[in-house]
């Protein structure tokens, strides 16, 4: 199905709800706004539509139902997975034009807000309140709350915070039969019958579309320190975390290989931040408002040092060094980006982590010995990124190919450890073929029989996480 | 249906499952385990089973279906809803004889257990292992996990660690269709599809069963320090909140009105903090790791003091004083239960609060003006326990009747506000005639339908939450 499939008479009844202005049919913004961050899928979309609000939304999913037409809610964009790719002539919904942050409830600490509103937009109003959205990652910028809560994104920070999930206090949905529902209204304590707030989140908008979020803001954090030291085997990276998180409660701990280090490098926008090169790094992060949690951090480090975990090491000394180091792990993505990466977003226990990675290393070893490949990753959550770079001597497909079959003997590993192909990037289609390595048969069924129960017409991002 | 008409079969087949000695139904135990702790109910259960593992557990719930027999699943019976009664000749399944903590994660700080452990049983393995649970109330004692899963359970720490959902990392759980499901194997990152096992955390066993947990621990808090204040108005409560939370990380903010104090103190183990005496109390902690907190504190306490918020106050010296100065607001409610309280469970966001209370407090005035009236409650969360003391002199059923009456009018306050007519306890049977109070109608009608799917023959826990 293609734009010009879409009978006039929809299309005339899209406009009846949007308003003219508010439709897009033109062949870039098909292309624009008919795909996410990820470079496989060729998108189709029908037509995009930008609503204004949940009434709107609710409005054109009872058409598409009426009419029998698919539909791609969409973000931001950024997401890996192919969640938001309109693949078959959907209507794409855009929350574009739902960025309005509407109440805060400054006694409960939370902003209600449209689901189209940018994570770092969010960020920053939370910042002038003199609060902290703590949810963070490299495509703040751009993705929005809707896409969040739809993979219930983690990133950086989700050692001490959680992932979106944990800040989620209420949603407005529009289910796929085309109902509004106000699940959890901001509420803290609420025990009355099933959370389905929590299907939605995570749920990768086939269950219905978030236009209105209530979400929770923590303070501010104080006196931020960051360590990046250089580790030189993978074998001492465990110990450290174990070294600084029983004393220190941590904000972050990070590792990234020598290889991903040196892009980041290559980039240009970084300096080294000490002469020793190791295999490993690790980033560490803790709040210190009070002189003897420094002295305590430094007492672990140096006996770090002294056990052979860590043979170099650097503590920020101001903000906008802290800033700096931040940037060596943050800027991995981006200076990799060139080499057109296969991802990998894989996790399972932190317990299991160095058995794990073993196998993995072992496998990666074998099947990609001519291959660079970038390690980086939350380790504190046991969630690490394989980023495989394409050889520049081999074709797109030809290396996608490899890949592909390489995936599945990962997936094996992550499967034999019980961990999840898919830590915080979602299904989408991408991993849609190997959903089956974390999820049972039975679990896969009720996934399907709830997906009916929401979206009986099967309209809401067909062949997005579920066959249908 | 009672004992007597369970067939001989059945009765035999369960023996066969869970061996001779481990079912009951004798007229004490179908007694004993036919109820939970709400006084509204007889029980009428028909047999009670105590199956070892999950893989018994399904047998049971296989042969339910097979025979179209009910089941109420059993925990510690310490809820307040009516939510573990066997009202209608229902297989009790009791987890009492699943208790075992399983497996230790030191690195993940996760433990796995059986759901019949008791809470405290579980605070103090994570004691043993220098950790932390912090999902804590005065029902602790006897309450199991299995119990606090299926009613989503709060208490006094919420305003730090939040509900007992915030430290679920995996469930295994039989489903009503009697299918075992592994949901989320302890993993903090998982972006695989819907997240199934929120919906058995506060699905009060109207599901499946839960029989197995994954369970997060946190560090042990230090140097904890407890402030008991006395406060002239509850326009007063709020203002002191939001002083010592801006600058203090606090790990309980809770609040008592006179009545409860009196009774606490009336009932004898517990010595008045100070001699002021005022129309309410509140409780706060906090961890003082470091002097510099100690003196931040008494400085927003003599701020409080300077506002007039305040008019007498004390800090504990000692971990025993600390302990001694929680008792005023953990006796509350053994020191009420003489009295056969009626209790409400409330909650609102904490914005509303002032106003909230304000209403509830004239229909209390109107409607009960001879009643004694208990208020306390976790107003860190919005989270308020209203208890109407019966008069000696009226019968039960008289003071029930009166009760049922202005429920109905506190609920349309609840209704109107936004608010939760069950924070934490569940809905069960006494809440369950009130929930479109909280929960819209298409909100419950997916309820229905949800609980078709996981039990199609709606044999789990019938009559709980939902009607059927």
């Amino acid at each position: 199905m293609n734009s010009f499939l879409l009978s006039p008479d929809v299309l005339d009844a899209l406009k009846n709800i949007v308003g003219e202005n508010r439709i897009k049919t033109d062949v870039d913004s098909l292309e624009n706004w008919g795909k996410d961050h990820t470079k496989y899928f060729s998108p189709h979309a029908s037509v995009i539509v930008f609503p204004s609000s949940t009434e709107q939304v609710q409005a054109i999913v009872k058409l598409a139902n009426y009419h029998g037409v698919a539909i791609t809610p969409s973000g931001g964009r950024t997401g890996l997975s192919g969640g938001a790719v309109a693949y078959h002539g959907e209507i794409v919904i855009s929350l574009d034009k739902m960025n309005q942050v509407l109440d805060f409830f400054p006694a409960d600490r939370m902003v209600r807000i449209q689901a189209g509103v940018v994570t770092q937009q969010l960020q920053d109003y939370a910042q002038e309140q003199g609060l902290y959205y703590p949810v963070d990652f490299a495509s703040a910028g751009s993705s929005q709350l809707g896409g969040n809560i739809a993979t219930n994104a983690g990133g950086i920070k989700v050692i001490k915070y959680g992932m979106t999930r944990n800040w989620i206090l209420g949603l407005t949905v529009v289910s796929g039969k085309g109902d509004i529902l106000r699940l959890n209204k901001g509420m803290i304590k609420n025990a009355t019958g099933y959370a389905l707030h929590h299907l939605f989140i995570g749920g990768e908008g086939t269950l219905g579309i978030v236009t209105e979020v209530e979400i929770r803001l923590d303070r501010q954090p104080q006196d931020l320190q960051v360590f990046v030291l250089a580790v030189p085997d993978f074998e001492s990276v465990m110990p450290i975390m174990h070294a600084f998180r029983n004393e220190i409660d941590l904000t972050a701990f990070e590792f990234f290989n020598d290889l991903a280090m040196q892009k980041v490098l290559d980039h240009g926008l970084v300096a080294r931040p000490f002469e020793t090169s190791c295999p490993f790094y690790v980033l560490l992060e803790f709040e210190a408002p009070y002189e003897p949690l420094v002295d305590k951090a430094m007492q672990i480090f140096e006996h770090c040092m002294e056990q052979g975990w860590v043979l170099d090491g650097v503590m920020s000394q101001s903000l906008e060094q802290a800033q700096s180091l931040w940037r060596l792990r943050e800027d991995i993505s981006e200076s990799i980006s060139a080499f057109t990466p296969y991802k990998n977003d894989i996790s399972v226990l932190i317990s299991y982590v160095p058995d794990f990675i073993a196998e993995i290393d072992s496998i990666v070893a074998e099947n990609y010995p001519d291959f660079e490949t970038c390690w980086f990753g939350h380790i504190g959550d046991g969630n690490l990124h394989l980023n495989i770079l394409k050889p520049e001597n081999l074709s797109n497909q030809d290396f996608f190919a490899k890949c592909e079959i390489v995936n599945s003997y990962v997936f094996e590993v992550v499967n034999k450890f019980d961990g999840s192909i898919s830590a915080e990037h979602g299904v989408g289609m991408t991993k849609k073929p190997y959903l089956e390595f974390s999820r049972s048969e039975q679990e896969i069924e009720y996934m399907k029989a709830l997906k009916k129960v929401f979206d009986p017409n099967l309209i809401m991002n067909p062949g997005k996480l579920l066959d249908f």
